[in-house]
């Protein structure tokens, strides 16, 4: 289905973006293999693009406790939540790479309760939801809780600024109608996958 | 109460932090006469600082069809939707300062059916109310109904993407308890204040 | 902005009204300043303006382990729950007034777990806010909770009857658009006030 | 069942209540048969029985464009949605009573869109359910849906503030344990009941 | 009122239905004394009767660690919860029967924490409707707590599956628009009443 | 992962089971290649077992105004609602199979409003959703957007029956912690899938 819109809003022509925008995207398409749509969609509006990708990369991409899979994780547990398609389909498929683990996600889009993922995991998808659903009633006692799960407060605050970065993120997507590449729906459910890129 | 914490995580010393931080900080200083916790907790991850102001920036001082009061309008009735103490106050103040108006703020962050607004921006936050809260059931007939109050389609991305970032900023707030400074709650409530500066 | 409607009813003459209900304004208008406007739309029906002051004068000016600060605190923290703008504008100006705290009543009507008040008096709101939105959840346990903290018997029972006149009050000021008087906003926000009233 | 109790709180021996109280209580229990256990509970604190049952009176007795049956339909619709047992069971009673209907009471309580009612009270719960439950979100277009069923604006404020009435009744109801009598549950279900009293 | 409608659907003559499905109905005819609507109106698809009945049968005439009158308290309680006017009424009615108590069914489907029933009984209820509301947050706390009240793994099962069941039961009850017999409003609220039969 | 427990109840010796059970079983083993854990696990309740496939069949096995994908869309989207992992995960599979499109089940999980499907399939989700979470506020108006979609009273039945037959399922799944077998996760995304067979 090639033809479907990707966006509500004008897509922008690759070779009218600013240089930095473009290389960007030509970065990713060249791991991936092809432009996610949220390169594409949210390249409408330059400023907010380069800040997006900026806020995206100082929370996925730095030194962490989680690893990239436990933060994909929060990723989709909490898009499962918001019910945001892009960021399912899209995350999903980075979780299940990241993850090697080809049914993780699934799982933890519809209810982390009954995932295959560790006692450790299960506290960190808690308290994340909390943030995405209700952060105005945390109090001491949740980040005790997820403390006595293993995480460190520099851990607590990533798993909290992912749930809160994607927040943004999810209610972008739903705005904008963004919708999913194909080609993340069938990423990593099979052996020998290309190395994906983070979107 | 200069005493209570304004963050459950470390405040970095100004001294200690990256020079284009440091610059902001004391940017936002000289114009406002003191510095919005906002900067001081948030610099303690310089780089989701950076991403943080960068898109702050890119939405809330661009050209746009919502002048700078109706777009605080929005931050003060989602923050009040998502209980989120920081950011009622210090961008009540703000509401306060671009509207000359004492009362708005604390009508908007109430209910803004009652405030003394026009329809369209009642049109306009109840837009914004559904990003903020439900954006997963956004359908045509919720863009028409704001389009038909004068909206453009660019407006449209304004009034979603301000909710959406202070979805993600409310959330921070909560998650790190960020605490409002004393100056903001009688900002713009009595004629003569000094010029103040977006937190 | 004096022209604006302050109730979706008709607003009575002084003139035309009973002697008591006449003598009960003008006692307000002594001590306050001015008549707030609760006083002046539920004399659209005297009957229930009488009973509706004998109610509030019952639970709010009786004897009580509460002190006249904390019970305004539950006025505030229950109406901010139900998103009464005539009493979160009016019963936080009387808060700050009894609590001397210009900032107490906008951190209550936000988020009370991030007010500067004491355990205690978290414990209340808590106990005060299940009564608002959930009281028919109220199991023995709460009840002990709210002891734990300190609290007779008598005080939670005060404690619930507030939260539930303030139901009523709340659902009344939303019935009929009460619009808060603009002195409420201003008072108790800076030194030297003059004396208030209850409104 | 006669030695459950009927209040978390001390019931007053009769013989120590002031005159007025205990007149009224004489009163009811000649009517009606029994005393109803909301006036043996609340008046444990004679102020606030006083001036409950004078605001219960200025709604339910009044003159009114809405019949007494209709007036108590509000309330069991209601008090179905808060789940407040006393009031379904005393109310419902009184319902069946004065609609001379066995059925009507059971189904109000259970969901009124499928209640034996006409298009008008339908739509006379629908507004009083909003209040209830919503009264934030009124709007204009609310106030017209029930003024074209045919109701005048002062039946509107007495079907609203029945509602907010016993929003507070309700919440009381629930936080002291309020029983409801044996009597209610059979009452106007079969011929020739003795004249009930409101409770 | 004999003459409303009792389904939004046809109901079928008698005469015309399968010959099982007739002999079921002559049977609960001959031991209730009527015909529960339920039979009635969800002949109208004879294979979807044969599978209700054969699943209500299955859990409700099992031998089972709970009582009759326990499991019809799920149905009511769970009924409660859905709005469900037909099953709370017929269901109502058999729960007083099954328990020889007049009032328990009213109390049960207003809210059981007020019930004249056991702490175990009110483990059971509050299992159910976590069952009928929420059942994927379930987590091995809520089934130990439900244990400890002295219920089996077995016991278990059916306290879930018969708020499932009913879960299924509420919504064609609610799709159809099914109407309780006028015969079930009384049934077992006075002494000496025919024997009933489930519906 | 072949270890991992299907059920929080034990699951039954294939050899044990009754006659009838066993053919069914085989015939879907046969059929699908492997046998759908629904089947292994609702077996510990051979009656049970019996009414719910009986249930299942006739609801998705008849003749239809609905094909057998928009009934599977129903299924996935309703258990989406309901955050079942099971039913997402097996009936997403199927539906895939029966609607030939790799995409349709994790858009119509995540949110049917963005997936693949025409504006007839939207408004019978919409109608499917309602009569999953809220069946009791069904008034004639949604009847009647459903019927303009082009759907008769006979297929508004089937939407309703099968929405209510899965809020049964989905609550048993999640009660008995039901796992879906790995192979439901590709089924149907990539070509030349063996003939699957519903579960």
């Amino acid at each position: 289905m090639p033809d479907l819109p990707i966006s509500r809003y004008p897509v922008p022509d690759l070779a009218t973006l600013p240089a930095d925008i473009r290389a960007r995207i030509d970065e990713v398409q060249k791991k991936a293999g092809f432009v996610p749509n949220v390169f594409l969609t949210l390249a409408h509006r330059p400023d907010e693009f380069r800040a997006f990708f900026a806020y995206h990369d100082a929370l996925m991409e730095r030194d962490s406790g989680l690893s990239k899979a436990e933060r994909e994780m929060i990723v989709v547990a909490t898009s499962g939540a918001n019910d945001c398609l892009y960021c399912i389909v899209a995350h999903g498929a980075i979780l299940r790479v990241y993850a090697r683990n080809p049914l993780v996600a699934d799982q933890v889009a519809a209810n982390y309760r009954k995932a295959d993922i560790t006692p450790r995991q299960k506290a960190m998808l808690s308290f994340a939801l909390q943030v995405a659903t209700d952060s105005s009633a945390l109090v001491d006692d949740d980040y005790e809780q997820v403390r006595a799960a293993g995480f460190s407060d520099e851990d607590i605050w990533d798993i909290g600024a992912i749930a809160a970065f994607f927040a943004l993120s999810n209610r972008m997507a739903n705005l904008i109608g963004m919708r999913p590449n194909d080609e993340f729906y069938l990423m990593g459910r099979v052996p020998r996958e290309p190395k994906p890129k983070p979107a």
